[in-house]
């Protein structure tokens, strides 16, 4: 099943079916891109905790070693954004990136949560752009200025249940409709049950919060303008613009 | 004015006013530290934004350069925890400290406040202990199970409109009833506008949302059992014990 969260022309939030390029609700049924609805994230994160060097060829390209255990930031709720979005980042950078991620969306408040019984608590799967201002993440210990600025976390519109995504489904950014980056959920290096694991043995997961789950090799710099596509196999393409001030 | 949240004898959350060690809500009222009323933080924060290093001598402490702008990291609601409660810690870590800070209780939404005007966005101030587990701290890049475990931000359990909270206000810890910190709001490095200004540049504040405005000298480690009192001149104290598994 896929999901689509919406606000219809009356100015109700909703959560429709998505088939086919359309999200059925009721008896009514909407364009995922016409203007007659305002597709949100589909979900409403208390926290997206997010796994920084989680692909080895990313961390490769970033000259970073390999991580021994998930590298985990944060980003709070002002960071989402929703699908077909301009999102602003901070003025005066000198290099915002994109970074396309396979997003896991939490369906129940756990902790302490076993690798075994891990899956039991994802409630499905959507695209994340992990938007990172390099100039600040640079010079920070914690990358807030970095990585949590309004808009860096443009999530969405489909959020489809664990059955529809392939255990080694692709994970692809496109710029203006080129292809910077083209990994797969195989090559994760802590696998999504591992990451459950992990954070909860420190943190409480409530429904709606997301995990971010890393991004492969290719990651590269925006411009005032760009078109972006994340795509995650089995679950769908968030597209969103960036404005460079 | 100084207020309490709490959760009444019938279950309902109501704000009082606090005066005299008693919360009063229309006809009744109640002692903070009686069985009849469950305290909880003053506010709602979406998020808690932390700075680091904030007063001289407690960079100096812990061997760290001062800042040439404010050092920003974020605790997530799943950090909270309330006057009154006992905060279990991650088990097994070889140091969990506390740190005395005054809280900042934004009351409205707002992005790019200047300096001039962030007094506007301030609601009021509280007391907050930035419970640390130094042992992780150490080890990573941003410090999620390092600062952002459940339990690693007691608030409360008095919110204090500004006029009530003088510039040189008293931020004070005292562990078992002995003094640990003991510094004051003049000391800060960056004053809470310059906090307000520039967290904003990056980040939408929310109402609810809490500043942590940084910890003076004398941090030090908690053993299981230990009672913990954080007290803001003019604004109260925060009183919760610690276990640690």
């Amino acid at each position: 099943m896929k999901y689509v969260r919406f606000r219809d022309p009356a100015g109700a939030v909703r959560r429709g079916e998505f088939e086919s390029g359309h999200v059925h609700f009721a008896n009514e049924s909407y364009s995922l891109d016409g203007d007659e609805i305002d597709v949100l994230p589909p979900c409403e994160p208390s926290k997206i905790v997010c796994i920084g060097r989680n692909y080895a060829d990313h961390a490769d390209e970033m000259g970073s070693d390999l991580p021994d255990r998930p590298m985990l930031f944060l980003k709070p709720p002002n960071a989402l954004a929703g699908h077909g979005d301009t999102v602003t980042v901070p003025a005066g950078k000198d290099r915002i990136d994109y970074e396309a991620e396979l997003g896991v969306v939490i369906g129940e408040q756990c902790r302490h949560v076993s690798q075994a019984n891990a899956m039991d608590v994802v409630e499905g799967v959507t695209c994340m752009n992990d938007v990172s201002n390099r100039e600040d993440q640079r010079q920070e210990q914690n990358w807030i200025r970095g990585k949590a600025f309004d808009g860096s976390a443009p999530l969405g519109p489909v959020l489809a249940t664990p059955d529809e995504v392939p255990d080694d489904a692709r994970v692809q950014s496109r710029v203006n409709g080129e292809v910077k980056q083209d990994g797969s959920r195989e090559q994760l290096i802590f696998s999504i049950p591992e990451l459950i694991a992990e954070i909860t043995t420190y943190l409480t997961l409530e429904p709606g919060d997301v995990i971010a789950t890393g991004t492969p090799e290719g990651v590269g710099p925006l411009s005032d303008g760009d078109a972006v596509e994340i795509e995650v196999e089995g679950v769908g393409t968030l597209e969103h613009t960036v404005r460079i001030p």
